[in-house]
């Protein structure tokens, strides 16, 4: 079997997939890695290669890096995707831009104003990586691990509709460790209670997804919420300033109990995501305020590399840090074995609606559970959103579709349109448009698909 | 003929329809006026009485007041409903309220946190009315002009499915006109056009409608919005001040406009509507910015009556005005004779979508267009929004749908999520509880029909 | 003006346009016919130009023929297409074949085998001209009079999507008069009640249509149809060969009636069309059977020209017969004046669902009312069928749709679906395949479009 | 844990029940054992606790049987329903009185004449089982393995929209099995294949299902579906009378490779099952002529208790039989413990649709894959039909919504419209009613909760 995988050269993802690898038994075959930055691919090949040849490596497998993307694709039967501009260039003025017109957004890379560039900037890179998996490697499964997640996995089918995509974003799993802790708290028998042993219903699309069920065994979990919410309250009660040291990713999840309590499901994505797709929680005089629901803004100096050292690979490579084999808790080998036939796994997954959520439009992404057997997979049906939550949802979903039409028409202008519904987007009509002419303007070199010449919008923004 | 009025002690519509029933000579019969204010009532019936008696009155009718609903809508044809409460406990606090808040609306009857006040006041009313004319007149068809209109009008329906209803709101009429100036503009053939002459197809919800075509006779005129879209720019270009000698009313269309530019389809409301529908128009640091657009915030202090003098009925009825007979351009009395099986008339309205906007939900009221002929009302399928547009109306239409089911069950916390969902609330989630209660508590008298003492809402607020 | 007439040269509807043309005197321009029978069309326009030159006609018109489509429909305001393949190489064969199989059909020109295969021949032409109008004439209103009527419609907008075409169709017409008829039998004030008078709602598909409301003024009508029901009871109650000498037209609405009886809404078809939707009238030992019901078979010997004497336009011209005035009652250039924005027409006609019928496929071509005012058709909401009548509309209009498609792909396999689906076909499978097989063969001349060498269904039947 | 079993008295169901529990050694709990036949009901509670008392068993169960169905389901975990009305006055009639109008049914259980006097029958038995579950045991699982499936599990969810309720059924299996064979003959490394190494993908409703997908691991077997058939042809080759001494359940697939032939997909029932679902295989001058299909009536004489010797359950009891462990095959125990929470199972099964067949209408019940856990059912979306199949379905599931409606309503002529749009119901419309009403006579008895006394159709037919 030959995996395919754009973004090759990243020093995170790549490590881990190295390390399950080495550690499968029963799958073998070989990894072509693919990235921009060739060299950063050749250099993980070359771990690779060292690694499964450990005696303490279980698998057998070879790695290579491919100065092009149709070599790398060719044949493969797996692709995974986790690539990123870099972020000086990008992801850096998508969260500061903003700021400056008085939006400020903890982490940028799904909606609001630095999701929808992100999106921009994805639209075209998905085409092609769809079109060459048409060409190279038509019945391979491609496992999307980059944000914006939804758009990202909808351009692949956009430009390939008979592609086998599906997307794979983790934040789901802590909400399963939440419940674990819920019930070994409030359930008589519930001893040591692991992860995989709650099952959780998850309907929405990628970090805006819901609850509605959750159980361990056969006892439901849910209506443990609001004893749970009782017991939390208040809310958004930490100090101001108090997260100045904490984690960027720290999360106390009481905006996902917020919207329990306001909503009745529970939100199913890191605070720092969930605040992002409504307006009412990042409208802060005081940046620093949205401490007190326990979470914090990402710098954009968080996104860039931190100084000029050897990167982890070099570190590994050179041997000044040795590569110790762990238990990832990734998926990735699980879901390339369930789709062998070797073994089914249930999990949460970003995959085209056909039906999984009842009200939501046929053919946008969403993620819920599905089933994953050989070749094959098949979402749960979870039923419908209240439609309090499904009105908040459909926003997005709008927005997402919209991005991609846009992207394929190359309609500067109709993306306008989107970032104009974004809740996020609450300033004035003309700040707004000024805004996202400035964005496009620092970002122009990756936005070469779309038709800058004719936009309305650049012409009449300033 | 028998025309029950709910609100018949008003000092506008009663004397309008007074002025059209004395002209209309082929259909006779009573009008029974009912008004909590019975005093008010009782004049304009006395008003009615002697105008329709004077010698160039042609109309057949006599009118009288009555001091219990069932009585005024027994055995009725038609029931007109045009009702307001006490704006100095109810409207002033609806605009004054969220001010202190940072939310500024130039109306405050339709969307925000006024008009999902003003739903929240109405729909037990409009219950009250549909049970009424359950008991009383089932058969009658009932003619809405309370704003907010969406909100009325399906409340009437919800209670009672059977009833036969509609809702009448002119701001289409001034596009017609806008359209007819517009061919005495570009069509070489067209001279003195009038209004009548006109025929747009209008979509979408109360004050938020869109027109995508006008023609007049089979010449297309949408197509020079185009050309007089750029006639009009620089729109915004109105000096800051500019409009606080204005009438309250002052439109320039630029916000229908603007919406043309950006999303391709005009905006068929009032400016001072539109604008409290999307969040964009309204993030003013100073609120006089919005005369930039042309339009003005209409102070509480303009609801209020303006002295303690008499009335305009008072006045016609002491003799100190004379009451003239006019061309209304009102349509009532054209909707009865239609209703009655005399003449068709197409007009447009607001009614339970049944298909006549594809893509909205089934059973919302919708405005579109519609034939009126003998004891029928059929919408004209008016076909679907673009998704953009689209979204941004769903949105609305979900909180329409959310504030009748709360008010039905009496579910304060509910209709607070209507509330957290209007574009307008884009201040911090706790200021939004605040501002709800606050309005909660000063319109208390008359929110009777929820559940305050177990709302969640009220209880963490503050 | 101008109007292409592609089937110019019949000797019916052609001879009803000349005579409303030239009493109409607020519109004049051009007729352009073609035809396959080109002397036919030359034979017409000679006729049409002597008749509008006489001085006791009003309109101001030229009649011309043409030998290519493209000449004939070069510019035209509208397109009219009532055309026929040579009955005796089709429509004998699609009445008279399906009978050795045991499938009698009274018209066979809508659905059962004789619709289909009509269906199956209609499509390509029907291509071709809605191909020729977009080169020639792309935003002219197409007029269709041919049958299968809601296929060829269909087939006009499938080919091109943003074609102005309706479907015209009087079969609704006699309902209106048949309830003119009750509401003067039954309503105390009613007299001398015109067709125009009553307004029926209308939906369904062409020949399938159905009436759940009717009214004369404000006048319900539709409630005296349970005494009208009982009156005409027993229904099914004419002699067995007592239609024998009947015209092959005439009808008792014995079937109208009985559909009303057993579903609750009245079909709205002549009793000959609405038989071949449902299996369950014409499973007869003996044809004659059918004159029970007050219909009868028309034979396929009426659908070939009487004699070979001449024609009706030749005796026209000949002087042998006089070209008299009469008012036709066809609406054509009524239409066309409504189209024109000279005056406002609501009407009946076959239109793509765009909401008009809930719960039928958008897109789909449905019958309605409409109104008809400048460029403009806007179908009238009609609400949804009962269940048990949709899923019988559902199936012809499933099959309708699987034609179009099949057509447009030549895929013999795919309509040999439809003809399986059909309820008239509750032969044995393989006994359908030959009868299938035997019709394809015999019409063979007229299916050129389709691919016959790959079918599946020709290789294995027989 | 507790079993409530309704229908428990069973001489088959029953007896594997008691076999799959005596093996099952985690699980333990009592079994309430109701039928109107109580005696039966105790000799199987005697047979249970004898059985789980012998050695070999491993289970800890008592069984114990009740006069009272509130009795037998007070506090259930699990409801079985597993029921039959005496054949000798139901069933047989189903069958026998059609033939005499003939219309001739293979089974006579799901659709057709038969189907739907079944349906009429079960509807009140089955509102009055969701009722006492509401009542005795809300939260429990309900099974059912009564025909008709479909309306069976439907009236459950109409009665009580909170139950927790499936459809089992086995048809499904043997196409699993056929899979196996083609994997074992057509793909090189499959050996001995076992059913459940087979994935297929099913949708449809009972009996009426349809694959679309299948796989061994991740090797398509669907592909090999056109070899196969062309192996197998000709279809419908077998000797007219070929079948007179085969098994009544004699199946050798030949219509469902016929549907595949025809519509692309398998019929996933077996042939005597798929046959009556569309009228082109039941149309038979000689009903040995089925035969060809390698299928054969079951005759109503099958349906009687044979002798009046000793039942199974008495030869158990009296010795006379011993009762020998085996491996069932059922999934019965399988699925209780999948729901509480032990072992996750996917399965095919009933449920009301909420997605997992998109196109079929919400809350139909339908047919498809789903994943048990702990106290949840999860289907897996499926996606649509493609629309010729989706016909043939929609009418069953309109004509099985409409009976359960007109069931609640004890509406007769609604019931009968379901019956004229049954396809096998192609006879005369009279001819339709007369047996309708012939039908309904005969098993007066069963349905007493129908409005018998004002039902047009008894009143005009004969």
């Amino acid at each position: 079997m030959k995996i395919g995988y754009v973004g090759g050269g990243s020093q995170g993802w790549a490590h881990t997939l190295i390390n399950d690898l080495a550690q499968c038994g029963d799958v073998a075959g070989s990894v072509a890695l693919y990235d921009v930055d060739h060299e950063a691919a050749m250099k993980n090949a070359e771990l690779g290669n060292r690694v499964v040849e450990r005696e303490d490596a279980d698998g057998d497998w070879t790695f290579e890096a491919y100065r092009e993307l149709d070599d790398a694709l060719a044949d493969a039967d797996f692709v995974v995707c986790s690539i990123q501009d870099p972020p000086e260039e990008t992801f850096v003025h998508d969260i500061d831009v903003p700021k400056e017109y008085g939006i400020h957004q903890p982490v940028a890379d799904t909606v609001g104003p630095g999701g929808i560039l992100r999106s921009m900037r994805a639209i075209p890179q998905y085409r092609e990586i769809a079109a060459t998996v048409r060409e190279q490697c038509p019945d391979a499964w491609v496992v999307n691990y980059t944000n914006p997640m939804t758009v990202c996995t909808r351009a692949l089918y956009e430009e390939y509709p008979d592609v086998n995509a599906i997307g794979l974003c983790h934040e789901v799993f802590k909400f399963q460790e939440q419940f674990a802790d819920i019930a070994e708290r409030y359930v008589d028998d519930a001893e040591d209670v692991a992860r995989e042993e709650i099952h959780v219903t998850v309907k929405g699309i990628n970090h805006f997804t819901w609850i509605d069920e959750a159980r361990w065994r056969d006892t439901d979990l849910f209506g443990y919420l609001e004893a749970e919410l009782e017991e939390r309250k208040p809310l958004k009660d930490f100090e101001p300033g108090s997260m100045a040291d904490a984690s960027y990713w720290v999360n106390n999840y009481n905006v996902a109990f917020d919207l329990y309590d306001r909503f009745g499901l529970l939100g199913a994505a890191g605070d720092r995501h969930l605040v992002e797709f409504v307006p009412w929680y990042l409208q802060l005089d005081d940046p620093e305020g949205l401490h007190r629901w326990g979470i914090r803004f990402t710098p954009s100096s968080a996104r860039l590399p931190v100084d000029d050292g050897p990167t982890q690979t070099e570190r590994y490579l050179s041997g000044d840090e040795a590569f110790e084999f762990y238990e990832s808790g990734e998926e990735a080998v699980d879901i390339f074995r369930a789709l062998l036939g070797l073994e089914p796994v249930e999990t949460h997954l970003n995959y085209p609606n056909e039906g999984q959520v009842a009200g939501l439009p046929e053919g946008a992404v969403v993620e819920t559970n599905a089933l994953l057997t050989g070749d094959d997979v098949s979402p749960l049906a979870a039923g419908s959103l209240p439609r309090e939550i499904r009105s908040m949802v459909m926003t997005h979903v709008n927005n997402q579709e919209t991005l991609v039409e846009a992207g394929f028409e190359g309609d500067l202008d109709r993306a306008f349109r989107a970032f104009l519904n974004d809740p996020l987007v609450s300033i004035e009509r003309d700040a707004a448009a000024d805004l996202f002419a400035e964005l496009v303007d620092r970002e122009r070199d990756y936005l070469e698909a779309w038709d800058l010449e004719d936009a309305d919008v650049l012409a009449t923004s300033r």
